[in-house]
């Protein structure tokens, strides 16, 4: 390879990536994870297919002159237009109240009457004005809630939205709630919200099995994760733990465990994954708010497939401290809302790292566009989107990469945004990078947690995906780094070209779920190649990136367009995601398993 | 593992770490390397190798808690008291001026009259009063350098000191130098000054085979490392590059490949290494100081086995460019000279990373101690001084812990310097994660090179190191630098009630080399655990650290006391250096192998 700095970004050409994995379920799919598992055989398979997929030729005979970078590392940024610093140091509350301020005026009539004329997700400020007039109170919005639950849990086929459940434990968080409603003293405008928390973060009093069935047992939860404290603070109430991927470690949701969770708008469809419960959850209209991990899409994924907006900040920018990946250098933990004031809200409520062991790295002051100033066009006007057509249009169907286009078609005419064709090299290559990071980060986690044959009872995926894993060696884990930084070399050189890379945020809509694959999961590297290929960048470069609903395809399902800022860049993403929501958002549709738990009061 | 922070380190027990490896020369090593080699029974042997060591027990089947430090990260350093900025980014001649003037008071009669007395290496500033006052020329001292280089090297048993060597080449770059004096128009201090570079650090016009047969095939040589071309617009003459380890991949210096350079002092024994070449060339008097590099005490073993001074500085400290490991997290390219002064001459010249690829880590200023102040001994007097006994006396022989002891109660002595008793916990877990990291960072850069069957032409010793390398997966190398991040934290915490921690530099003195592994190497894991026992620290922490001659054992073997600084401290270690150097180095023996090149003219 020659230099990053010697490559001539005006010159590369797009190549598109041909996967090669068999497409495997059912007995076919168990008798392979026990050869990939297999002493001798299984390493000869892994490495064969790595062959295939030109991933140790990459590696190991590759000379690549960058030295590596270990964690996503930046230039000094500048602070965007138009914002308002939201303190990280400060309480939680008080940040919510800056978000607040940002947001454009709240008129209660589009709540309360036309509701019957187009689908409207409820909102925060929808809630929380209920609330306030009190014509329902949390208690209230509790039980209908908790009915579904307990409803949809006896159905067919089932939708497994929570691992962990209490009824008695939301009830007793609903009641201090409306207490504190009927003494006039809500927390905040989160107070009596409820939120879903993805299962691999720790929210008390429930354990943390990240979509497993056993890592409870050998990683107790002692306190909420910061993230979750600093929302409980604010008076957020917990329903439980999503449904996820198990480990995180897929894109579909598929969880032979505890069931698959389907998709809203197509209960025959994956969500997307790893965080489907909480995309789902929200998506269905039972909480306002989820959080997901996203450490290779899996927020934005989900959001994407369920027609909601997830928001993947940049690295370090939330607190990682309380889940069960909490040292690795690809993942964050991100809001999943249906709407991008409901994002903001809780990412204003959470945002911030703890310091303690981030010596070098201080993050800037985070911040969120105002939305309510009368520069917003303005700021908006003066954006330069970035588009790889050919990668753009590298999609399963063109209705994804079409509705997208329409998007960003739309917020040209309306704002003025100027669009520019930029070129990212080596994509197979970041692909690469971030698999070995992400995959050796979480196995390292993982080994010693693994003894006693646990790894046994992890679902056939994951153990394929370990049996790969293992197959890096340090060398290459040292090599994936080297790569990471020329792909942060090219990112930095487009993002002094333009303020935001667009792309689709998947290349598919929701895929089936192969009814054969509900019992012992499967293993389809050609989906996973369509819903992971735009995602990683931000994963492994720590960009900010946001996925936000553009419309649907012919059947009906969700499409995503994704934002991907510079690094810090929260609020740029957030302003336009507002925007393309406010253009293109409005006629959204109600999903075929949606609750509405505020109307049912 | 508890979290390091709750680690009460008042009650740390020392445990002697018991070595479980096979001496291993001649054919039984040839037949155990074609084992180790040999796919399936390879692996399972290194993996029994490392079972034994409790290598796997640690890296995967315990829970470390801290996140990964992948490269050294300190908090910000106050800056040390009695000393002089020498600014990174101004010309080398300014710097090297900058150190001169830092340095005691010059007086040539010690060099000129007492010669007779005790033995007393030319210093720099002896070379430089010899031109400036024409009693000889670099030319002159040129062709004695290459007359004994030409005697030698036909000599038995053969001091191989250098691996590329061409007469003329010295010859042009002296003549230069001596017209510079004739013409009143010296460079610097340094112009017409000596200096050997390790072979792998680029110098042109010679290749950089790094010890080995063939890399300067694969990796040809554009322009001289930074470091030698700071040097060299000081006015450097370069006699060649030396002999070290092959690939620096072990501490003796065998080389089989160009004959294993022997020590001054004891020919039949080893220099140490990897930097055999440098130390020794510099301890048999040809030249005034040299380059070496150094990731795991490759500068200071052979500067403590040769009885003289060797320079680790911190990491960063010193730019990478252009040394054929370039890219690591432990390595740095440091200075050999045979006193303190010389030392500090040149690493005032060399020092400055460039800045490029350095996003978030700004060195701070490089500073010198003024040795010439009036301070000079209260500062000394001062510096409080760090032994963790029973990890000083876990030697090889009482003699060398013993005159280490000698020297520091002579510091206390002279200067009222507090000696504090420390205890550094997990030391075995350090020289793992120490094991792992430089390996995998120089398999990382060699795999590409060793393609077409290169890796058969390494040494039995490098392919040894190359399968246990191979060995460690990628979640092996995340593992040790979670490890990284624990040891860390404990010396920073010695850190604050210390200034300096003192060590023997070696647990030895020079081994005997066996001669049944001058033709094929050996592999002896005592032997290097003696040798490493005490450097790693500096190297998988980054801490600047010094080895200064403190006296000889029974058999006139050198050895050296080894003084690790805190992160950026080098003007301390080296003011207490100097101080060492003055109590108990100026009665020095002079090696059985010494030339005196300035007074053979």
């Amino acid at each position: 390879m020659v230099p990053a700095e010697d490559v001539d970004l005006s010159t590369v050409k797009y190549e598109q990536e041909p996967v090669h994995a068999p497409h495997l379920t059912g007995f076919v799919f168990s008798l392979f994870v026990r050869i990939v598992e297999a002493p001798l055989i299984g390493p000869w398979i892994m490495s064969m297919m790595k062959k295939q997929n030109k991933v140790d030729e990459l590696l190991r005979n590759t000379v690549i002159p960058e030295e590596p970078m270990f964690i996503p590392e930046y230039p000094p940024q500048e602070m965007e237009p138009g914002v308002v610093i939201i303190d990280e140091d400060g309480r939680p509350g008080d940040r919510v109240e800056s978000a607040l301020a940002c947001l454009p005026f709240y008129d209660p009539a589009a709540f309360l009457g036309n509701s019957s004329t187009s689908f409207r997700y409820w909102k925060i400020r929808d809630y929380a004005y209920a609330y306030r007039s009190r014509n329902v109170t949390p208690s209230m919005v509790a039980e209908s809630i908790i009915s579904v639950i307990e409803e949809i849990s006896g159905k067919k086929p089932p939708t497994p939205l929570l691992i962990s459940f209490d009824a008695e434990e939301v009830r007793k968080q609903a009641a201090a709630s409306t207490r504190r409603f009927e003494a006039g003293n809500p927390l905040s405008i989160l107070d009596g919200i409820f939120m879903a928390i993805k299962d691999d973060i720790d929210c008390c009093p429930y354990p943390s099995k990240g979509g497993t069935t056993w890592l409870h047992e050998v990683r107790q939860v002692k306190e909420d994760a910061v993230s979750v404290a600093r929302l409980r603070s604010c008076g957020v109430i917990f329903v439980g733990k999503a449904n996820m991927h198990e480990l995180g470690m897929g894109t579909t949701g598929n969880n032979p465990h505890y069931g698959t969770t389907r998709n809203p708008h197509a209960p025959e469809r994956y969500t997307g994954g790893s965080s489907s419960g909480p995309a789902a959850i929200v998506a269905s209209g039972l909480c306002s708010a989820a959080l997901g991990t996203d450490g290779g899409g899996s927020v934005r994924i989900p959001s994407s497939l369920c027609g909601v907006v997830g928001l993947k900040t940049t690295y370090r920018r939330t607190d990682m401290d309380g889940s069960t990946c909490d040292s690795g250098t690809v993942e964050i933990i991100g809001p999943i809302a249906s709407t991008v004031e409901d994002v903001m809200l809780v990412y204003a409520a959470m945002v911030g790292s703890s310091p303690a062991s981030k010596i070098n790295m201080k993050p800037p002051p985070a911040s969120l566009p105002v939305l309510s100033s009368n520069d917003d066009s303005d700021i908006l006007g003066s954006l330069r989107l970035g588009k790889y057509t050919p990668w753009f249009n590298d999609v399963h169907s063109t209705e994804v990469s079409d509705k997208c286009e329409d998007a960003l078609n739309q917020l040209s005419k309306a704002y003025g945004c100027e669009m520019i064709e930029v070129a990212v090299p080596e994509l197979h290559d970041m692909q690469v990078s971030h698999l070995v990071s992400i995959g050796s980060e979480c196995l390292c986690g993982l080994n010693p947690d693994c003894e006693d044959g646990k790894a046994k009872k992890l679902s056939y995926d994951t153990r394929t995906s370990m049996a790969l894993f293992r197959s890096f060696t340090a060398a290459d884990y040292v090599a994936a780094q080297r790569i990471r930084r020329r792909l942060m070399h090219y990112h930095m050189e487009i993002f002094k070209k333009v303020d935001v890379i667009v792309t689709p945020t998947t290349g598919m809509t929701a895929p089936i779920i192969p009814p054969s694959a509900l019992k012992s999961g499967e293993s389809d590297m050609v989906v996973t190649g369509y819903l992971m290929r735009f995602v990683v960048a931000a994963n492994l470069l720590g960009f900010p990136a946001i996925s936000v609903p553009v419309g649907y395809d012919k059947q009906g399902l969700p499409i995503g367009l994704q934002l991907i800022g510079r690094p810090w860049g929260e609020a740029t993403i957030l302003r336009l995601a507002s925007a393309v929501e406010n253009l293109s958002g409005e006629s959204r549709k109600r999903p075929i398993t949606y609750y509405d738990v505020l109307k049912a009061n």
